[in-house]
């Protein structure tokens, strides 16, 4: 892999919010979830838990029902696959450690494992958009997630219809600084 | 990009705690950031600054004072270069969101980012370990930080000095289920 095929690929992933009606292979899918699996974790808890949501009438539910007033996602279910980003709850590293630092490191973690996922589906020519501001009791209870599961994130994941707009990025020198801060 | 050139990567990354003492070159860095700065975040929000902590006696600091009792970590001082990871707060992402769904989604960015510094490192020949439980305050005042800006996690880089192992993950079908959770 030459230098820059990171760099690439994390510029060509771009948020979608307009998908093909194609179907996922299972094969493409299987291959994102092992990149995420891979993930570094706190205490290498592997907090992760995934629910693939192909059924249409559960998509449906998720976009219609499942999205807080205010800020609907239409778009949302025309994307073939809905995951469900889980976090397996711990009660040393979702406890303890909040409580110590006031980082819940649970959800670092969901972050690396779900960008595995993306980077790997961007790799196969899929599309991806992170979601966070849904119902989480909703989807929890319509998904029918034990107690020790809550939903933190969705990804939409498909085929996308346009080549989807890129955004702005702050530039390097507002966000690193050298040694100390220094302004 | 061959199908499975980021799984590879993904496996490839083990967290390293023995690292050459060999300076890790200024523009290896700057691919790195590259890559983190392209990350997806909440509402574009872009929560993340590095401070890149070269300094010997800074770095001395962080190893010997920064982290928690019980938890030594010697090893990182061998490290030529230590991130400081950090969230700006800001009270959309950080405030509201929280309030409404209990979920932090600053982390997640973070997360985000983080790995796709990581995953950069990786490619160009270098070594990474994340690490969480460290003395926020104390990482805030030695590196001084504003006071919107707060250190989440913090990552050595360098070169491996011996081929990291690598840790066991839970298997897929552990972590995965199809439409609804149905245990």
């Amino acid at each position: 892999m030459s230098e820059s095929k990171i760099l690439e690929l994390c510029k060509r992933r771009v948020s979608c919010r307009n998908y093909l009606e194609k179907p996922v292979p299972d094969e493409i899918i299987a291959n994102c979830l092992e990149a995420a699996r891979w993930a570094p974790s706190a205490c290498n808890k592997q907090p992760w838990r995934f629910v693939i949501v192909k059924d249409t009438e559960l998509r449906r539910k998720i976009c219609k029902e499942g999205f807080l007033p205010g800020v609907p996602m239409p778009w949302a279910q025309k994307a073939p696959v809905v995951i469900a980003l889980c976090a397996k709850t711990n009660p040393i590293t979702h406890g303890l450690a909040p409580m110590v630092s006031g980082i819940n490191y649970q959800y670092i973690d969901i972050g690396i494992a779900g960008e595995h996922f993306v980077l790997a589906a961007e790799e196969q020519g899929l599309s991806t958009c992170w979601i966070g501001w849904f119902k989480v009791k909703y989807v929890k209870k319509l998904l029918k997630l034990p107690s020790t599961v809550k939903p933190v994130c969705l990804l939409t994941l498909g085929y996308a219809a346009e080549p989807p707009s890129p955004v702005k990025r702050i530039p390097l020198d507002e966000l690193v600084r050298e040694n100390t801060w220094k302004d």
